[in-house]
């Protein structure tokens, strides 16, 4: 409506094909009139000394000031001593969890139909503390850290989300029967939450088991909440479920509602410039940015006009098995709104 | 033939259903006049302070020197201080390699075709060391240890065994991007074996990736070799693939020729005793065993009937859909030799 107040949001296009997405995402969120007005952030090109990689001061200091923001792909420059992007992000903003939703794409054909979950992984610690030692030649050691306030806080977010988007159960993952200390640690938290949650249902299930359910019947789970590693391992395995990362929407989320979106799939350098990339996985991301602005008018918008063109399946990126450029995808997008 | 000398190999059947599908194996064992002589040792029912476990030392002794065995599953007593029977065996036998071919059964219908893979996982290390410790309050580490030894002998297998059974590519699955030290020496064990293997090609996936590709086309996947716990979520991820744990042989590797195959599944408290479990992971794991011992011809028959009798479909167990006993569904599978 008039009375909208316009929103700052920072954007990184990100590198690869990062740039034509993101210009797919702009046009469409002018031609919704969402009331989001982007300021622009580009992976540097030499190290910044306060983040430690490429990703400059002044970029995070933007996502911390406006509160929210959408992110393409970014490559770790390759070598020694390169500090990855995308945990230079998650550390230096707090972004404490990962959620991604996980939704059958109708009129896209998976082996799988009405997958319909969400994955909420730990983004901070476990065994992404970096903690590694050589022992002795030819023994080495990788620590695993959990901690109760990170444990806390993301079973907190985690139940929190359930109820606030309606779902029912919460399962949480986890290998407590081996890791006792570290994984029972996860555990402990999640069931003191669970307590404050009677109307939803709570569940433990280990994750060598979770993963053989997923693939036999994904209908059994709907929010899923586990530590660093797992949560990597199964949110990829669920996005195979419905297509794969071009398809899937990812969200990272701080304190005090500090969220950044991001299309968690490659830069695909092949193809980049070539105006050939699917912007499905960032034009969704950019929905549940809109959705966690509670502007769900343009974000249901968007997300209907993405499952008409896919359904129809005339203007398709070649990921998809289509012969559509970006812009021919963005523009029967658009058509559809 | 009359003049292959009687094999002695041990024989667990386990808690549970295990010791009915122990009965479905040995009737047909006899029915195709396997050489094998069994001898059957059960769990005890309080720890052996020899193995520390309620496993007997005697039945330890059993497969060391039969070196060959066949297991059923088998319950470790809930409770503070009860050591793992599956882990005892592993380490008291050193059986460092799970060997799982993936194949699936013509017959029984999953969202997937033509399954062939197989993991074999390292069984002895890394995430599964038991080295935990609170470091502060709320704050605990568990630790991965990764060994040269352990990696080379489980790299060395997985090339091997691929080489034996005529499979041309062997992937390794890690996440050497985060865990540089531990993953990297699994990697870097890998490759060394790899170079005497030029006819094999040889390949690094990371486990998020490897995962998602699993579950929209495991057909890119021939022998998959990993750290412990990978192994322990891989293999389960693809039981899940063909139809679950009940269809899933498994075998444990160790020195000298030394294995202890196994159903892999549960116990099954519910059913016990009714005469309604199905045998067949316990068969195909005695198939397997069969083939270590080089008796591929008794193993090419019982594998044969357990797919011929699941294709015709007239005599299956609750868990696949049908309505036969145990006995009922052995008995169709001695008709079909
Ligand atoms: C790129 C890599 C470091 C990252 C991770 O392991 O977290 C990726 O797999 C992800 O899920 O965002
Ligand atoms: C029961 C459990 C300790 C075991 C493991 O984690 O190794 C099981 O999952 C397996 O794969 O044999």
């Amino acid at each position: 409506s008039d009375h909208e107040k316009l929103i700052t949001a920072t954007l990184f296009p990100g590198d690869g094909i990062g740039p034509e997405i993101a210009v797919s995402v702009k046009e469409i969120f002018e031609a919704v009139k969402a009331p989001i007005q982007w300021e622009e952030h580009w992976v540097g090109t030499k190290v910044d000394p306060r983040t430690g990689s490429f990703l400059t001061w002044e970029s995070m200091e933007s996502v911390r000031r406006n509160g929210i923001g959408l992110k393409g792909p970014m490559t770790t420059p390759i070598g020694k001593g390169f500090k990855s992007l995308n945990l230079t992000l998650r550390k230096e903003l707090g972004l404490y969890a990962n959620v991604r939703p996980c939704l059958s794409i109708p009129g896209y054909k998976t082996r799988y139909d009405n997958v319909d979950l969400v994955t909420i992984r730990e983004n901070t610690e476990g065994e992404y503390s970096g903690l590694e030692h050589q022992v002795v030649s030819g023994v080495v050691e990788s620590i695993k850290i959990i901690t109760k306030n990170a444990s806390m806080r993301v079973a907190k977010y985690a139940f929190h989300y359930a109820r606030l988007h309606g779902r029912k159960r919460v399962s949480v993952i986890h290998k407590a029967n081996i890791m006792k200390k570290t994984d029972g640690l996860f555990l402990e938290c999640c069931r003191e939450i669970a307590a404050e949650y009677p109307d939803i249902v709570y569940e433990e299930v280990i994750i060598d088991n979770c993963c053989m359910m997923l693939v036999k019947n994904p209908a059994l789970f709907d929010v899923l909440v586990m530590p660093n590693l797992y949560g990597d391992i199964i949110s990829d395995l669920c996005a195979g479920l419905i297509g794969g990362l071009g398809l899937t929407p990812s969200g990272n989320i701080g304190d005090n509602g500090l969220a950044l979106m991001e299309a968690v799939h490659g830069t695909a350098p092949d193809i980049a410039g070539k105006n050939l990339a699917n912007p499905t996985a960032l034009l969704l991301s950019s929905v549940m940015m809109l959705h966690h602005l509670k502007l769900h008018n343009y974000a249901d918008q968007i997300h209907s006009a993405v499952l008409k063109t896919i359904s129809e399946g005339k203007y398709l990126t070649s990921d998809l098995g289509g012969k559509s450029t970006t812009s021919d995808y963005t523009k029967a997008l658009i058509d559809n709104l």
